[in-house]
């Protein structure tokens, strides 16, 4: 169970989450690539400090969105979105490619995260710009109850998909997160926290809102790195999976 | 003697120049990268014209300024330089990726252009900025009567250079274009642009505006495609060049 | 009949319509403020060329977004709509007010126009607005079958309504457009343009693309100034306005 | 000597500065105008918490430089340069005018503050920018040896000035801020700080770097809202004031 984190999304004078601090306990890096957040100087840096600490580097890219930082869903023809993508991918491969480090995957960001898991025709222009881009480098999607059907659509797509969970994110039956508009969407308990992630990754199942046992197959456990308690969180998590 | 030419500023709902009037006569396209024009779509589209023409694709760079099309300076360090220009050159060698064409040179826009010319260190970052992208891929920059000079320097950094001159401008008798504010910068004359252009390609010399010879090697042609009369002008100089 | 067009369109370096030959023509000029379109220094030349030929100056607010020139819905709350839109009137506000012009009305542009139609409660967004920047500017928008329940919620916010109407677009038995994905969706005829207009200032209705005679009240007629035909399109409806 | 500090320079999801622990102490807030920092929805909110709080509200216009959050020298002709502060403190007026506060100064940011003390055309421009909008409008320049010459240029224009001078800023013999790049630029000793403050106000004097005693008249003193310990130190200039 790899832990990816969203990082590189300072703009300019503006600083934000604590990726210095997060980098070494972590496996997998989003990082930002200028169209929600994080301009070409902070990506630069971003990229470096994965390297130096061995983590994965992933492209988080979005809707061209920086003062809704990328929440926000923008309507665009499935060209205009694979277009959006192959530049954002070319712009931080570039990056990468300058300091020798491999772009591996990608996750798409905010809105456009939220709505390809509602889209299939969305979903299916991400497969066409990765698959135009480079078809080796693999999706992180939200693994959900129903695995099966984002797995099918990938094979025939000819890509590969990363599950991702969530440790600190209540679940409904279908295996779909509790929106944050409503109550308990968002465990703040450090122990219920550590026990959804640990029952994730030993049982491939997570217990709902409802307290029903659902199925949720993932590979990766998406966590956060905005303060010292979300540090000292992950320091935790990774305890716990390197056991 | 090759003819290139600024293509794909087109951005959003606004067009600008005739490229797919120009893109079957010229040699080289010279795309912009989003920073002082053509957002991701016009990229792709641009990038489908050149190979449909077969013309070599070059990255058009800029300073980052829409509002004044990058003929602003802004001050920048040289490892934002350099972070810049690898975020430009990515971006747009992803969208060639994508179509199966290779980035083939760098020629920088605007303000960023001319202060490369005036100022060695900002020479210095775009050279480094290439060495980390693609060291195999030229960079164009203004032949002046002092092309040992820049030569000397690309050697040093290991890159090759393109020295491009003006069919259409005055020149002065160190080589370098007369400004736009003064009388006569700008040749008008058919006759007198087809003669520079001669002169430039069979004696690597042109006739400065106080009519002496200067020494001009160049292995490319800068050309504007604005408009009917422009692309009327550019079939012209190629018919003379395949002579 | 007033004429009313959308003109300072430009941005930058990239122009868009033909304002100097369309603004002798019009009665209200709506113009740009810098968020899809119209730089600060096109809207001061917009304002200008407006108080030249005595044309009334309406804000042509939008969503933010200049690469999709305001046609995209981009979801905002109240208080963001409200923000955006103080922000804008005042930007244009200011620029009149140092050329000694008023501000004399707000039409919303593109998608956050469309989005005003079928949403009421961003209409009341709009209402707070403008109440809140100045009671007494009316607010344009769409003439349809059914202005009363637009003018009901606009007598309860205290706000004025200027109904348009446009001769160049179909209509369907409600008094909306006929979307331009449809056939037959623009009007190409001349005569046949003249001719709805002629019927909308006479009789206050419209025949629907199905054939049907509906009501359709309004004080200004939208026209679009993009072209030569544009312009001599618009000085035939002047021509026939002011018969 | 009334205390101003920058504020409303929080962008989106980016926070900066302790606004909501600065407002109460201060006697002019220099708000941010969306041009290096300050969206729409930030302006709001700054607006009413000045309001709130009865502190004096000032434009804080720049250069159009997110990025680079204003620090950028950004070549301007003086047309522009006036479009520009004209759309600022036209879009803040606005906003100011929906919540019944008036808008009460002018002090440019950044680079563009830097640029306007050292060059006079441009200073000129931002006259003639204040004298379109609202010649009443004070504009905030910095305090140095020579004020005369600012004032006497003031007053050939008919615009008032507010000369303001640093607490925590070394001084040179011309009463200019030694610069950031230099040693010792900044005070850092809570004792030293107050004391240069101490000695502007009482004797209209500060002690150069080089231990001259420099002429240095000035209304009001620019103070910073970044931390805690800024927040501290203000608390602290507000006492001394007000003895």
């Amino acid at each position: 169970m790899l832990l990816n984190c969203d990082l590189g999304e300072s703009f300019g004078a503006w600083q934000m989450s604590a990726d210095a601090q997060v980098m070494p306990h972590i496996d997998m890096a989003n990082i930002a690539c200028g169209f929600h957040a994080g301009d070409f100087s902070v990506m630069v840096k971003t990229v470096a400090l994965a390297k130096q600490h061995q983590v994965k580097i992933g492209a988080h890219p979005s809707y061209p969105d920086l003062q809704g930082f990328g929440r926000r869903s923008i309507p665009m023809s499935a060209e205009e979105i694979e277009a959006m993508l192959l530049y954002q991918l070319g712009a931080l491969s570039g990056i990468c490619h300058s300091q020798n480090v491999a772009l591996s995957y990608v996750k798409p960001h905010g809105a456009l995260y939220n709505d390809m898991m509602k889209d299939d025709a969305l979903l299916q222009s991400i497969f066409t710009a990765i698959n135009k881009f480079n078809a080796d480098c693999p999706l992180v999607i939200m693994a959900t109850a129903n695995n099966a059907h984002y797995q099918k659509m990938a094979d025939a797509a000819g890509i590969s998909i990363l599950f991702e969970a969530f440790a600190d994110r209540a679940y409904d039956d279908q295996g779909f997160l509790v929106p944050r508009s409503q109550k308990n969407a968002v465990l703040h308990s450090c122990e219920h926290i550590l026990s959804q992630a640990k029952q994730i990754k030993d049982t491939a199942t997570v217990t709902s809102i409802h307290g029903n046992i659902v199925s949720l197959a993932a590979q990766t456990l998406c966590i956060h790195g905005d303060n010292a308690d979300a540090v000292a969180m992950i320091v935790q998590l990774k305890n716990l999976f390197e056991k």
